[in-house]
């Protein structure tokens, strides 16, 4: 069975949502997606890691569109690991771990990984949003779009915009 | 550099000399090490998950002898990760971000791992007690000897039973 590392910010769990949500909270002013193509999140928002930092940020953040239901087929036909680089928020751990049960009760422990750097991973298949992920993956990589990664050429990694184009070419 | 993951619980973390003062405070009975040679941890100590499963069981682990010192220098010569299947006891992962950050403060978020399976590692030398660990890894495997493993042949794994040791071969 091929292994594959999906990631969760950005791939499974929607955190510009988040983000935005917090901003107008903040700011009263609504940011649109279109509006933050090309910048990274901390240029995005300029509050972002004091928003990570709260207590609910990733528990509260919605899953993306379509990605359930894949993950949890993906979940029959390959091995699955869910993998987070969470070290760099250690508060976020045992949320992270949570948000995992409460929206995927299918994955179990044994499949997730919380991490620093990406570059200790072994799998066949990588999924990410983030290029620093992919560059130092060996196996096949498909880019997840999002707005800080959109206006840039995906060069080897494969471009999908939605999960229901991982449906199509993984499943 | 060549990659080392290495285990906590059994390799830095002496997690028996929990069990046995544990043990000890519960029913007033001392463990000796060779008294549980050959046997799993759950066999030696009855109450071994409930002492796991306590707030300081892994805060207050005590080092293994010359750890410390040898890792430090690992951590200039490899690219040193460490790399703990804490996800079984999802509560223990703060308790184990914070030994980490107190024993070993050279030790950046980025090189630390809280996995389920360890068949996601990707490394060039794996240390770990426990052959489910070592024996899925395609590199090179270093048995950390512990009472559970001690009876057993180490096979294609090369046994150490000190940092001392380590030292030697890797430094």
């Amino acid at each position: 069975m091929q292994k594959i590392a999906v990631d969760m910010d950005g791939v499974l769990a929607d955190v510009y949502s988040q983000f935005i949500k917090m901003h107008h909270q903040e700011f009263g002013e609504s940011i649109s997606l279109e509006s933050v193509y090309g910048k990274t999140e901390g240029e995005a928002f300029v509050h972002c890691r004091k928003y990570i930092g709260t207590e609910s940020f990733f528990r509260d953040a919605p899953i993306i569109d379509g990605c359930r239901n894949v993950l949890e087929q993906l979940n029959q036909e390959y091995e699955v690991y869910l993998v987070s680089a969470a070290m760099e928020f250690p508060w976020s751990l045992s949320q992270k771990f949570e948000w995992i049960k409460q929206h995927f009760p299918f994955i179990g422990w044994q499949q997730i990984v919380f991490c620093g750097s990406k570059q200790i991973i072994a799998a066949d298949i990588m999924i990410d949003d983030h290029f620093k992920n992919l560059d130092h993956f060996t196996g096949r990589t498909i880019l997840f779009t999002q707005p800080h990664n959109i206006l840039r050429e995906a060069g080897r990694h494969q471009r999908v915009n939605t999960w229901y184009e991982i449906e199509k070419i993984l499943l």
